[in-house]
């Protein structure tokens, strides 16, 4: 950690920022340049707060060394972490990437399982679906609820395909466990700190989706909201930031953090190029690029009737434009041994 | 309503449009021009999901021409809501704009109640302080929980002072109401609907904090939230968007936001320089400039030691500068009877 | 075009409003809802300001139907424009994707013949170096200036690759014209419209970079000011924009406008994969993004010894990292003909 | 300087660092912490470039301990610039803002002078109007050239205004300096640095309008430009940021910047309300928002007749609107000595 002292800082003011430091076992080094005072110190971060040390008179800045993340850092693990289930499916390192695959929010059982069947013939691991729907709008169709978690796990026995869907409330949690083989959290919830302590004590794995706004290091921080609670089996999720450009896209995809945060993390991402991009015809380019750039998986809104679905049917495919779109993306994986493209010269 | 059709759109796809809209009651036109064709619809959007028509083939843009807020939009009330407490106390309106003013977490009795009691010598209305604090890492000090509220409730009883405090998890909802006044949903919390369900079903004033990367529709359709849900005393606090500059300060401060949702709005709103701006020097300046852009009140964070305070310290105030800023304020309120400047041609 | 009327708007202002329409030759409709009034007006915006008519009284909003570029949409020219060079290169349409290869600055000779024999060797096409740098920081170097334009002329000369530079003032056209093959618009002057119109006036290919927080919108009225003064070679490229987050990347590359670009406009679309992370290990990834996405060619910051590159050496990659990726890159495009991608149901 | 090495960083590349530090009379400190390497190097960061480090291998980041500006910085200088003219008028320090007022561009004589005349006699120093406009589309008008330098010299001479106007292309500066006493350098310019060494090697004041997308370092950086060339009378202008919501405001207005650049510089800042929110209703609360901030002037688009401007009538004033806000104005900063309010503790 170093600290920047303000110009005009006196020597009292570095006086007191060293003696806290030390007091916290810091071991402190102390340069006067012509016109600032950096202060070095060697110590655990973890033992005292950077606010307490920042409220500090005369300090203007301070710079960390270490990433504020610890459990979710290459630095502590090396190798990437694999996720696995009971059928065997495997998520992260090597692995070829996954699918996941289903409406936005269940609506009727009939509908769900013809998506279903369709990624399950297809060679797709997972169904995602919503019983609870986070609406900006209190006017909208927020799910079918626990009806929604039914008709899934049916699907599941149907297909044996595994189950996604969001948890929205901790009061949810058990329900959603006995049904979810993968609990997700939304994007508007990547810092709901009382839901990431609930789902970091259960034992299912976890998908968080990054927030609109949030800065990798957030997101990152997030997941160690997760791990730090016991939680290690966590899948990130890239869905697609606010900008100042919404005519075209709802959000914009944010396709280099994926390699960036498998340089600074061990965790698993996928790409979901659906709420990434808010359309129809994008979903297959930017899934491309999902997965060029490392993505572990892509997560694709598909729907029985697009036309009639009840919320972001925009940006979902029909079963058949599925089908096309899953062959380019397959045989783009096929071709590309996608797992082997990060170049030595990269670390 | 208006739907804008692709280029390329048939006129089997419009007349889907016109039969989907026409099944839900709506009076629809169209018109075909060189290149687009328009459909205007007129009638009640709220029986009619703007995602089914988007949906359809050939669908390129929906344009709504009412707000999508209703509770919370001055079409339905021209007149400022008015937030009265026990006390006789009022938000909003053409009353005297308030100070909620102490620390960001509360973390001993004997400080709390020297902040109290200089809040109240100088004539301010609430005490603010956090039982639980949703903290970016799961290292950082995240509150006494319910012994902060009855820190909170002793100290009111000692002063006078009504009680401002965050709610972040439903389970927690009767807790929180038996000690404060107003319960304030945090920015990270702004699109937590079950957050906003709950809340909404209680009859304590809310503070709703705008998320730090919310459009103002967002934060109306929040508000709307709570209001639909049965609590119309909904207070907005604007609190800092995210920004691509955050060497000077935490968060980019929005003050227009002030005078547009005054037009849009009947809720009152205050400002928070504080979270606004990260930075000390600068909470009298954008107090200043909250309350000249027409804001009901204006939140401080004011600690009896900043230099130890376990969170937000750098953003504090002391007691002696709260002084001071307090004053400065205080005559800027009078001087200018700020209820008054709305210009007329402003309408 | 669309007139949304204030709530409150009178007759008198509906009436000023379809006054000024009819009077530039427009077929007006007025719709008057519940709240509010509508008006349609069917014509030719060109003849018309929008600002003329958002400065009537009354007037909340417009909405436009027809994008506003006009001579670089697909409405004008479906099919894509491709650019082709002396030497029977070409850019665009099915064409394969081209590589532009070279120093950020051009710094001296036999670094430069370097970089071009390795470039032209691998089988690229173009080699790029800047003579003229705009740099944030005055302290920083700027360029050797018409020296540097000499050594890309001889570089040309002992390669035949052909040769891109920027232009960065209308007053050094002729001079830069004299030894590029492409003349290239920075970033930061893609609204610089005096440098617009001076391209516009002359006959070399334009490659317009899309400033940092440029929406699509405005980039495509960027390269419409070219072409409105009657230069079509335009070559789009995307290069990273502003965003919140810049801890791990000096821009955040939009992947996504290369394909939404490809269906509003015919003009072809390149990235840069260099500016648009200015991190070396994020070429590789970025480019094949780019690539998967649509792009018509990938520009690559190359250096013979990027540890003493004067400028952007971060993000160069040296010769032999540049031989490595490019070999990935190329594979890519040999197994997934990428010019066939653009699914039938996108359109 | 400090400069953080990455985790797996060798011994040679930390030599290689320190070696290139001192060969350029650098004193150099390193560090070595259980995970990371950190060197101090104490020295003139003029004399090597930033990216000449950052270029070599293992260098994770490099951080600035002094800011990158230096003419321009409050280090430099601690007294405020005061720019003083010819007829006594003064900008900056503890001086009473001053105001600049007249059409976004100047369309005819007699509009110009009823504008100038009306802000003569209200007290206002500056007659401000664009004789060239920068346009998004080129669909739109822009400017009526010189023919509008003549008419903002004969409105001096008939009421004593100062004109201030802008100056887009270097080939233009001896034509705009004959006819301004300011000249303007736009939002969109503000990285064209041809532009800016250009006015910084002439005589006159020269306002700078802060890009849209730009941080307040990038800012005092271009002003930097214009000081380095030799001219130091720069006024900086905040005019509005874009930001991902504008739906209701144009630009996002940056009021907070004008604190915070006075801490940091030494140089006036004056606001711009009417291209900062686009709205003419909140032309109003924003300047009074930026005074009480700091401003030392404000500048405001008044038309004889909005509703018939060619550009920007929507955010312009009309002159009997202006003398309504214009008092107002006037009498915040009579009440409240606005040069008075920097309080001693925010040093």
């Amino acid at each position: 950690m170093i600290i920047i002292m303000e110009r005009n800082a006196t020597l009292e003011n570095v006086q007191a920022v060293t003696n806290l430091l030390e007091s916290h076992g810091f071991k402190v080094l102390v340069h006067t340049g012509e016109i600032y005072t950096v202060i070095n110190a060697l110590g655990d971060k973890t033992t005292l707060s950077a606010n307490r040390i920042e409220a500090l008179d005369g300090v203007k800045q301070i710079k960390f060394i270490r990433e504020p993340f610890r459990l979710a850092s290459r630095d502590r693990q090396s190798e990437d972490t694999v996720i696995e289930f009971e059928n065997g499916v495997k998520i992260g390192g090597a692995n070829r990437p996954v699918f996941m695959v289903g409406p936005c929010s269940v609506e009727d059982y009939d509908g769900l399982l013809q998506v279903a069947k369709a990624a399950k013939e297809l060679g797709c691991q997972f169904l995602r679906g919503g019983a609870f729907k986070p609406r900006t709008s209190p006017y909208d169709f927020d799910g079918l609820g626990e009806v929604a978690l039914k008709y899934l796990a049916d699907a599941k026995k149907e297909t044996g395909l595994l189950v996604v869907t969001e948890l929205m409330d901790s009061s949810d949690l058990d329900m959603v466990c006995e049904y979810a083989d993968i609990i997700q959290i939304g994007a508007r919830n990547m810092q709901n700190f009382k839901l990431l302590k609930a789902v970091g004590k259960c034992s299912k794995p976890v998908i968080l989706k990054r927030g609109a706004a949030s800065t990798i290091k957030e997101f990152l921080l997030a997941a160690e909201h997760i791990m730090y609670n016991g939680n290690e089996k966590v899948i990130l999720c890239e869905r697609g930031l606010k900008s100042f450009d919404n005519s075209y896209t709802r959000n914009l995809l944010d396709i280099s953090a994926i390699p960036v945060i498998k340089k600074y993390s061990h965790l698993p991402i996928i790409v979901d190029p659906s709420h990434g991009t808010g359309q129809r015809y994008l979903i297959e380019p930017m899934a491309k690029a999902g997965l060029v750039a490392g993505a572990d998986g892509v997560m694709v809104e598909v729907h029985h009737n697009p036309a009639c679905a009840l919320s972001d049917g925009k940006q979902s495919l029909s079963i058949e434009q599925f089908k096309q779109v899953f062959a380019k993306l397959n045989r783009l994986i096929d071709t590309l041994h996608l797992e082997n493209t990060v170049s030595e010269f990269c670390e």
